[in-house]
């Protein structure tokens, strides 16, 4: 993948912090490559960018506009449309991570075409896969896993990635979603992927490596979500992970959008994933929980974090208020 | 998919019964539709059928030639493709169930264009699904559930589905697989799915229906096959089952083509399956196993039904020598 850079992010109508997940995390992540943002209206989510009309983005030199909502089901709005023609008029290209392709939307191929300039979907695989044999394979891998979808995997992955490299290990972030593959500029959407090639995706995203190097693999659903439990099983089988580390939004009882189904409990939920990764890792082992307790107070953060912790018998921490130095400690002690 | 009948099955190279499935499938529950067979060689699997030609086949009426191999990811030989262009130019439409798509072999495409020939590739599907939302649908399900891949999973869910209507019960057998698909006319391959839409597909493809109907569903993989167990757990999740019989190949012990992984142990291979399923139906139960035995004699055959049902506490069947009823007495008691 290689995007032009700097980007000028699209949140369009997105709301809140969810519906503009990919913007957020490329502000978060890569605030480097980031000039800007446009968004339907003041009510849209904030991202703390100048908000820039599509020729003032080109002006100051933005080369990409990067559709950064993450909606269910990955459709493109119709009335995103001439919007995405208007920033080709401009002089930006498009980059998404859709389920539905914008390079298939008639309209924008042929006027992209016209102008020169260059349509990305990064969702869609590249190359073929073959299937998962379940070969073991050198190196170790750390993966995270979820009581639900937006819980965190991603954020705790690269945090945990970080602090690895800080830590003089060789690490290297393996992305498995559209934001993380923009944040990586590589990578492999495994939720984009043909069902039987899950697991032989990500044998293929994390090959063979030095006994010494950590491949920390961003986790995707969860296998508790009836949508999406095929997806977290295939990559879970895959990974075949030496560690994983459970994410949980430590507000949230039900799962996103599915108010008829509670998520699991943190103890069932880890020895689902311990039981059925052990298929191709008998020795995987959980090392911690990383959890959003952003709609908690400090104080309720810090009670919930500390029972947790000691009721699980694992380090329990918070990403954004605690930073992740505890789940690197229990993984290499 | 309407396929013009009747077929000349393609068995090539293939050697055996697994590698010739889709075409066995189709011999055996579809006769009528069959007039006969192209092998590559005297040592290639028969199916029984007379070996002709494409000209003899054409001038005997043989409207297609269907691919009828099941090789491992689905890919197509190149020395195929030579055969594929002279059933064309002998008058035959071509159909495949493989992942790789006919319709994509520019010289195929061009050809049957230029000829006024179908080319049909039944496991692609032909319209998009939505993310599964694990909503409880109206109607009783039965899901078939494997210890592994090619242990009689289509074969059990049609003499299922052929028992119940017997008993004068409204049951629909729905295809989830290229040569269920090929025999049914219809249903979607779930294993071709775009990842995130597995479980979405399957609630698709068994939709609300009259309380007393039974949807009797083909099951894919096995939740311990390092490679397939994704689209078997979306699946299960997505049929959301009533009721799951267990199928298992009595003479294997290891995963096909994988040595170093053993199957699961048959009791372990039932209860994990309940236990995942119950995310989506809490009712959920197995009322039986049904085992192909053909690699052993008789005697062992009844030994090891017996002794395998007395230890499971479940009717334990070969749906080729014993039948099915006993499975159907438990569904329906």
């Amino acid at each position: 993948v290689t995007i032009r850079q700097p980007y000028l992010l699209f949140v369009g109508p997105a709301r809140d912090f969810h519906g503009a997940k990919t913007a957020a995390g490329i502000r978060y992540w890569r605030p480097e490559r980031c000039i800007g943002q446009w968004r339907s209206s003041p009510q849209s989510f904030d991202l703390g960018l100048p908000d820039l009309s599509f020729e003032a983005a080109a002006a100051r030199g933005a080369a990409t506009l990067v559709i950064g909502l993450a909606p269910v089901g990955g459709a493109i709005a119709p009335d995103w449309i001439p919007l995405f023609e208007a920033a080709l008029d401009a002089g930006l290209d498009l980059a998404a991570g859709m389920h539905q392709r914008i390079g298939d939307i008639e309209l924008l191929r042929l006027k992209a075409t016209r102008l020169g300039r260059q349509i990305h979907d990064v969702r869609q695989p590249t190359r073929a896969f073959p299937v998962g044999t379940g070969r073991k394979r050198r190196g170790k891998r750390l993966l995270t896993v979820g009581t639900d979808c937006a819980v965190g995997k991603m954020y705790s992955t690269l945090a945990i990635e970080r602090k690895l490299r800080a830590r003089g290990c060789n690490a290297t972030f393996r992305a498995t979603g559209q934001t993380g593959l923009m944040i990586a500029g590589e990578g492999v959407c495994v939720d984009a992927i043909v069902a039987d090639f899950i697991a032989g995706a990500v044998e293929w995203l994390t090959p063979d490596a030095d006994e010494g190097h950590w491949d920390v693999i961003e986790g995707q659903g969860s296998l508790f979500h009836p949508g999406y439990a095929g997806v977290s099983l295939g990559l879970l089988h895959g990974a075949q992970p030496d560690a994983i580390v459970l994410c949980h939004d430590a507000g949230r009882s039900r799962i996103d959008g599915l108010p008829d189904y509670p998520l699991p409990d943190l103890r069932e939920c880890i020895d689902l994933n311990l039981a059925l990764g052990a298929r191709t890792n008998p020795a995987i082992r959980c090392v911690g929980i990383s959890a959003n307790t952003a709609r908690l107070s400090d104080a309720e953060a810090e009670a919930w974090m500390r029972s947790t912790g000691e009721r699980l018998g694992l380090p329990c921490v918070d990403p954004v208020r605690t930073g992740v130095a505890p789940l690197v400690d229990a993984l290499l002690s």
